[in-house]
């Protein structure tokens, strides 16, 4: 069996496992604080980050990026059209500009930013006594989300999934991120109702119901969170 | 022909440039400046970021990491030995974790400021007035620099190259980000020495040549920038 440290609402975990769930393939999830910096999670990742995937033989996968590439590379071939990667090098190009793009931009722009001032810093206040949230992070984090609403919405008017025809690791990056934020109460789904609909249809994917039932301890999800039809 | 759009001074675009000529594929360079956000670019890239590869047949391919890996698979069939990606699944997902160390790690804490206060502003200030360096950005770059050269020490008295046996493109995203340090005399070699050999054997390379004769305006490289025995 595999075994994936992550955090619920650590995107780049989420992103692993709907890549999991849609290759239905089991996996134990070991729950991983990363501020915490636990000795032997840093010598799995010194890098410190999530998610980490730990292969049935022992093999280490850090990081996201590498995690799907892996699955891809290890178990894609048997899945003909269930693949989460495209088959020519330009389609795979544009999969993984758009992974980059959530992963790193969105991320860097959005979902960092809401994740540690809402969740991680009310986890570290157990353990590392009071860290305010920072207010200008969150306003920071609530305009940009809107401008990469309009773009999911742009990629999706344009295209059957935001990559192509076909769902792809594209359409999960950025389910994973924006299901963070949307936990949060933080996607204004009005801004954009191509967006909206694209969400909806990744939403009600059985691989999305374990994504769905995640509850951060003191934060209940926004109301509409596991809503499929928000 | 390829064409490579790439600022001598981003160390992405490096890391692609020294791809290249590892496989001796020629490529038009063009220089952008990413801050003017010019229109055409942005429809090439719509995040605005370099490099930016267009094959000989129209396809584009955005941002460093898949750049290399559309390389690879359009071009790394035939390399045998001198591939810049390893063939087992496991060794490919430690060249991915490294180049994401490097760029995406390193960068954020050390290259993306240095390059940004030292060199960008510097260009930015001849069409958008004042700009002054962030000088505390840049003593961040400085305190954190020196725990990445002891990690590529430490992965180089390891192995005989920094993801395995053989070079790889982990070898060139590290390289690449060090040399742009390294032209703003910004590198502490002398903190370790297995790092510093290790950068003189990939600085020896032909591929690094014209690198190595990169030349921003207004700002001569450090003394022993291009010295092979620095």
């Amino acid at each position: 069996m595999l075994t994936l440290y992550h955090h619920p609402m650590s995107p780049h975990s989420r992103f692993v496992r709907l890549a999991l769930g849609e290759y239905r393939i089991a996996a134990e999830l070991r729950e991983e604080a990363p501020w915490e910096r636990r000795h032997d999670f840093l010598v799995l990742n010194p890098a410190g980050t999530l998610p980490v995937l730990v292969d049935a033989d022992g093999v280490v996968v850090a990081g996201a990026g590498p995690i799907v590439e892996y699955l891809d590379e290890t178990r894609g071939g048997g899945l003909s059209e269930h693949r989460l990667m495209p088959r020519s090098a330009p389609d795979r190009a544009e999969v993984r500009r758009l992974i980059a793009w959530f992963n790193e931009k969105l991320y860097a722009e959005v979902t960092e930013h809401l994740v540690m001032e809402k969740v991680y810093k009310l986890q570290m206040r157990e353990i590392d006594g009071d860290r305010s949230p920072n207010a200008s992070a969150i306003r920071a984090a609530r305009a940009n989300i809107r401008y990469h609403v309009r773009y999911v919405g742009f990629l999706a008017g344009q295209r059957n999934w935001l990559a192509g025809d076909r769902i792809s690791y594209a359409d999960l990056a950025a389910a994973a991120h924006l299901s963070v934020a949307d936990y949060l109460g933080e996607v204004p789904w009005a801004e954009d109702d191509a967006a909206k609909d694209w969400y909806a249809r990744v939403k009600s994917r059985p691989s999305f119901r374990p994504i769905l039932n995640d509850i951060v301890r003191g934060m209940p999800p926004a109301a509409a969170y596991s809503d499929l039809d928000f």
